[in-house]
């Protein structure tokens, strides 16, 4: 059995060399996946790329407002849970440099009858904009859709 | 080389089985590890299991102010990961059945210079006092101590 | 044309006479209604009251996770407009009498291609528990089902 | 009798050939009233639309900080109902296109030895910078002046 | 010159033996004056503490819902002051020992045509409910009455 | 006796005149002391003015993640405090003006093997960029480093 939170986290900590694999086998058990990257100091923009990415690698339907409003609300629950708390990057004098992924498809593969779920994971570095004063962080949220 | 929220997070999405080995190898990294699991509606039981957990087994000198502010704010902030915002469980009328791990240790294993951190993370299952009405959510927080 | 958030926001503001001519009328409109009213000083109690109202008058499916997890987020949300922000009553030594009302259907009536969403709004006064001593509030929140 | 909050959220919803009716109404309950309209992304913008409408509709009197105070406070907390929760708009990717209503008069219209109240009322759309991606809001506060 | 921010800080940090002086003083000043003392786990003790206090001390009209009113959202944000955010003290398995003080009078003792104002001040130790395990904090707020 | 966060209070309320001896005998308890202002409506601006101020008196050890960690946490939370709940300055149409006080060592001058704290305090006036249109706030800190 495997959850859409876990191989959600799975694939945030993966290496490039995993990934491939990993998203393979995801693939294999339903899932529609999509990986990107970001570093900035705006919360808008780690929210549009995510956004970006999974309309460009097919998550979701270009055009439908339902999708949309699931990943948009999933996303910005995934960045409270990075930011703990709060969200803020540059306004509180830090940047991000992470990894987000996407996945859509069952709530965890042994119950299939539960509908299609959304999760939105992101991992990274937090800090000061200053190389090496940063720690990881990690933000997840799941969501029907 | 490995981090000390990406070692955090594999002990918290890994099986009873593979725990053993990974603690092992964790240990022989240089970090201290506790793991606990707890079900509760309540934010204080679940702050108060992890402070009881970490000091049984040696994370933080019991009678040590310091590091007991260390852990209670690292505490604090991976639960507001895990409530993805506001903390709140039972008083938002949900349930969290989670496993918690403890790390102390250096940020990563390459720059052992930077002093000893604390990394807390929980994860497991949120939602509905109703069985199988929950999905997955993930909390860390890093601190120095 | 009517949208599914002021015809949620009427029927909170109508007296109970007016009550029935208007459910009435918004049935017509395709949407599911149900009405309800709560005086409480604890969050879950309001939490609860919306869900069971709603169970009951069968706006959603009993047993239906992907229901009941978006009738949740939606009144966690609508109980935040009502708090203006941080969600607290009796911890914040106040009290809650309000009316609540859920509807589910299109998201405005010429736009029926945009599938089912659902609104949760809570109406009433929160104050003080002294008698007169209080305001009224509202809350609102819209959700894809 | 009729209630501050109910009639801030009547106008809020009215359409414009019955916002003068209403209006009229409102002022013989012994209100000050005004109306206004802002589309935004920016929260200090809506902030400063509302306050600067109030200030020229005569609603709080110029120069007085006590009267601004009230009004400042009132406004944050009707867009914390807004937003449901933390305020945020650009910053988190939307806009607002949105109606705001100011009342100053009676708590009700039965109980005026009360003194002076102030009643904002914000309600309109908030959702993704795409035409039809967007859903209703609403945010009300009432505070004594 | 002297504010009633600052008079209201100097009275909480102001020994039993200072205290006598430093209201003769304040009194002098045109301020009402009332001081009280609250160990608690419970958010609403604390607040009702300072409710009770300023009441039976006569800093505003019992049965006057206008000033209890500024009374309570002045010491609802003193009280997120004193958390540092989100409000919470035995739920976040903290207890707090703390003064605190209300002033009422002008904003500061030169600017007497800007009407009344109320200030709340809380002072003392939040920490883990384990003697000496604890640190100081404040919070305060000023609101027009 | 005397405690960081109370030397910490004294010196943020102090004259110009005061400042000097106070900190020569805070000095003399053994704590590293620095003050700045600043005049701000961008919530970086005031943590990089703490930063860059401790930086430069000596506070913190330049290069040193750990201290520069803990005094960006203590200073996020002291910014808390200051806004009572959610940070945010110019976004919300307020302007800060105020001074800030940093100061390392003992918890209190009685307990020295407690290690090492540092305190972050600000205390200046919040409100309206319109002069005058402003009233106190302070927001205080205190962690271990």
């Amino acid at each position: 059995m495997a959850k859409i939170g876990k191989l959600t986290i799975l694939l945030l900590i993966s290496s490039v060399e995993e990934e491939k694999e990993l998203v393979k086998k995801i693939n294999s058990f339903g899932y529609k996946v999509c990986i990107g990257k970001a570093g900035t100091m705006k919360s808008n923009e780690i929210i549009a790329a995510i956004e970006t990415t999974a309309k460009r690698e097919g998550i979701f339907r270009t055009g439908c407002y339902r999708e949309e409003h699931a990943l948009y609300h999933t996303t910005l629950n995934a960045l409270r849970g990075l930011c703990r708390g709060e969200i803020g990057i540059g306004n509180f004098l830090r940047t991000i440099g992470v990894k987000f992924v996407v996945l859509r498809g069952p709530l965890d593969t042994t119950q299939r009858d539960l509908g299609e779920w959304i999760s939105v994971g992101i991992y990274g570095t937090v800090g000061a904009p200053i190389k090496g004063f940063e720690h990881e962080a990690i933000g997840l949220e799941i969501n029907h859709i």
